[in-house]
């Protein structure tokens, strides 16, 4: 508090230039703050709201957008550089007195670039939880490295409110003579396609109107949606953990899935919480990636049934007495060794009908690298974060998994919740989704010559828990008047397209409407929204739908496009 | 046709006067219709579209409120007498002719106080369906007096219309001798507090307020939704009759169920499909009865698992090869002996989680005759209409019922589907309802004083297929901001709620909330609007979901309070 009061104090003065370093060795503890100006004005007013307005870009762990900024990224590093490496009048600190401070009664302490920082008061806000605890008493950059979130100036300015010293320089040639690597090098290829909305950890989603064009979304085009390094995994070496049960431990090779348990095929769509995410920013900003429309794919998953390997490790009647969870941790791990984990409740798991799969094909071929190779969890109907990647073990449990994304993130919370007021406990975690439904096509600000005379819209509409899709209805005037599309179960349009069973659609209806172009009309606003078997419906807006985490992104899709009175005549 | 081309001659002389009855015979056929003479002008000018909006009146099998009409039948009574007695110069036909036009080939006649009325032409556009060919031939006044509905001045406009002839005087003397009854006179006593939406059927709900006044709704103030009249069932001879497997057909008396199956009590909301009906109304007219927002209550029941029933009557795996419907009928019947039919998907019925009951008790006690005596289907997280009351009997089947409740009511379609339009079998029917809340006090147009300072607002709020509601966020300011109400699953404000397991939250939350009045409010407009745990929420407005029955009106509930400065002092 005492730097804060000092940052403070600095504030008659008006903006500081980075010249005043050589001046005042005090105020260089705050001017990493001050080099980056254009919020400076924003903190003098508000005080202490700068920290939840950080929330925001930390949001998760590592779920935000670095991409836009990683262009300024080059320039910015050699003031940034300059910055962290000045060294001030304070106190020079071993890093052996640094690593005594590991725990919020001994104070947490993490260096920086040389640079010592006392972080404990900031430990209770840090968005990413008790992750922060992790880098206790040693050096931020490994976790920098994997959490690519925290390159942004806002963390740095953050962080320097915090000094304390200047790591020895003895102890600080040393950490710097540890080889740093980059976790991401051995991610996959990805097709270009793809629009990233981050590219450590990689997430993107292919252009809208790709989806519509096959009622299977190609693995190459399907979003991708990582939240660590690619874990690369021998296929020979892979071993599969059942743990939990009264059998022991049950392990399995990859043939031992591929052979000792029949092989199912599901088609289901798969969702990402965060879908449509864009459409909530324009409401208000949330914290996360910003997600168009596509981060949503429908595909054919084969591999053994998750009910037939759990009743093979033992899972029986006086299970039922106290499991309630199965958890999933990936192999994808942070740099302590932590694992993606989740879970899903017990009777989806054991369901007949659940058809939760340990699915080594995607679209009947083995699982890319992004997609879990080898084996991933498929969880029809449950959002996409429970269907856990590269997947290394399973665990009967009476508890939810414990990871940050099944306790904090994904979750949904009330429109006047902010980071303030939210209690994660207060939401369950998100399992079934909520009916959804976009427009791939026409594409927003498209110009259609009225000489065409008919408009094609098309899009996609699923709903979460195996609820399936009744009807869509489209508007072309902005909600007034409504037509029903035609809903597709196949790329081939004389299919018989046999329903699903009750309770199982767990893949989308692709559908789509040719209607007359209003005469009169000279911009439309096209509007769609599904309804599921359980009549459900999408909310009309997203305002009352708006949540800090801008999950749960369902309201109705608006589309506008002109109608363009040129008829091309010469 | 020919009479409706001789009605609109008159149209040039203006409203006619009951004087004209004497001089033209002709005209006396019209003159019903003329009779009510407000419509008339809307009669001539839109030609056909009459037809359309008696649909209105019609709708389904008896159900049309008639109740806000009754009050002026006393005195209209005479004219209509007068009216329908009025012998014209049209040929006299006997009884043995009319019974000779029983189908659209031979030509649809009935008889109605002495006319005889050709009306194949309306048979296609009788909103209750094929049950008007269950007159043909006959008199009209047995089935009216069933489905009380048609005791409309509109009904009689219309019939007079198809009038071709005046029944032989013999005839009409032995149709009078058969002595009339009233199949509603042995309905029992209701509770006077409720509001009845109609009287046969008895329909009726009780003061909103009510509900929130108690977690268990007393049976009492429980809405009441009858298609026919209530059965007279005499508990010692009861049979329940189980048809369609292998095992041949299994009969059980009122005891056999009591003592040769285990009781299960289990805690279930049922709401009308069309609770709520009268908000959807003020955006379009709708078919259906006006109900408010207590079409809804939560009850105890107590009885035999259809499961444990099912089993014993032969339900085995090779029944699953084929069996996918489990159709209901009650004891409550037509006067052709039609009963009362529905049907639930077999998975609900047979699953150990469905908690679909066989229920003798309701509240811990028999079941009332209005709620089913002695037994009616409790079929949790799904529409009323499927909790078939009065039950006589159940039929395993790969079919749903073929009843007119399963097949064309009771069914959701899209704001743009009319009358005209509408196609029964391209939706499904309604099984589990949409998530639903509502504001059960302040009630509209509450003057609240302002030195009050605190505002409570009540309500319920329950989402079908057992999803548990997990929220209710409440706005004072037409939903610009929100708050989260408190739920409560008991009366005892200490009770410490345990969570109903997943996919089993067969019972409503009431939730409240107590907050300031706001300083510079005069008018506040309180919203409520719900989220059950697979995230869905109710759509903002009714116009977007409005549909021809006007079910599933689920949008935000509304409720516009005035404060009032006066403080009372002198």
């Amino acid at each position: 508090m005492l730097l804060l009061r000092r940052c403070h104090r600095l504030t008659p003065f008006g903006p500081l230039s980075v010249q005043r370093y050589q001046v005042a060795p005090v105020v260089a503890s705050c001017t990493v703050r001050l080099s980056s100006s254009s919020n400076e004005q924003r903190f003098h007013q508000h005080g202490f709201s700068w920290t939840r307005a950080l929330a925001g870009i930390l949001a998760g762990t590592g779920v935000v957008l670095a991409y836009g900024l990683r262009h300024h990224k080059a320039e910015q590093a050699d003031v940034r550089d300059q910055t962290v490496q000045m060294r001030s009048s304070l106190p020079v600190i071993s890093q052996a007195e640094v690593a005594k401070h590991r725990s919020l009664k001994d104070g947490v302490w993490v260096t920086y670039k040389g640079g010592v920082y006392n972080i404990t008061e900031f430990v209770a806000m840090h968005p990413g939880g008790d992750k922060i605890m992790l880098a206790a008493g040693g050096a931020l950059e490994p976790f920098w490295a994997l959490y690519a979130v925290h390159n942004q100036d806002h963390v740095l300015e953050i962080l320097s409110l915090y000094k304390i010293g200047e790591l020895s320089a003895e102890d600080l040639k040393k950490q710097r003579d540890v080889k740093s690597s980059d976790p991401y090098s051995s991610d996959p290829e990805r097709h270009p396609v793809l629009r990233p909305n981050s590219l450590k950890p990689f997430t993107a989603e292919p252009p809208p109107e790709i989806l519509s064009d096959s009622y299977i979304t190609p693995s190459v085009f399907f979003f991708k949606r990582n939240h660590l390094p690619v874990p690369q995994v021998d296929p020979a070496s892979y071993r599969l953990h059942v743990e939990g049960l009264p059998g022991g431990v049950l392990t399995l090779s990859l043939g031992d899935l591929k052979t000792r348990f029949p092989k199912h095929t599901v088609t289901a769509t798969l969702q990402c919480a965060g879908n449509r995410r864009s459409e909530m920013n324009k409401v208000r900003q949330v914290k996360g990636l910003n997600w168009g429309i596509a981060a949503i794919g429908n595909a054919t998953w084969s591999g053994a049934k998750l009910r037939d390997v759990l009743l093979a490790a033992g899972y029986g009647p006086d299970v039922t007495q106290w499991a309630r969870h199965v958890q999933f941790e990936g192999l994808d791990k942070d740099i302590t060794g932590t694992a993606y984990g989740a879970s899903i409740p017990i009777g989806k798991a054991v369901s007949e009908d659940g058809d939760v799969l340990l699915a080594y094909e995607m679209n009947g071929e083995d699982i890319p690298a992004d997609h879990g190779f080898p084996v991933r969890v498929v969880v029809p109907g449950i959002v996409g974060a429970r269907n856990v990647k590269w997947l290394g073990k399973i665990t009967v449990s009476a508890e939810e998994s414990s990871s940050h994304w099944q306790q904090n993130d994904y979750k949904g919370f009330s429109p006047g919740t902010d980071w303030d007021t939210v209690d994660y406990k207060s939401a369950p975690a998100i399992q079934e989704l909520p009916v959804q439904s976009a427009i791939t096509t026409p594409a927003e600000g498209t110009v259609i010559d009225r000489s065409a005379e008919m408009l094609t819209v098309k899009g996609y509409a699923w709903s979460g828990g195996g609820r399936e899709v009744i009807r869509v209805d489209v508007s072309l005037d902005g909600g007034k008047t409504w037509q029903v599309a035609q809903l597709k179960s196949s790329d081939k349009e004389e299919d018989p397209q046999t329903p699903p069973p009750l309770g199982r659609a767990w893949a989308w209806k692709l559908w789509e409407i040719t209607v007359p172009l209003p005469p009169e009309a000279q911009e439309l606003e096209i509007i769609c929204k599904a309804v599921d078997n359980s009549y459900n419906m999408q909310p009309d807006t997203f305002a009352p739908i708006w949540n800090l985490r801008g999950v749960l992104s369902n309201a109705w899709h608006r589309v506008k496009v002109k109608i363009s009175e040129d008829n091309g005549e010469e």
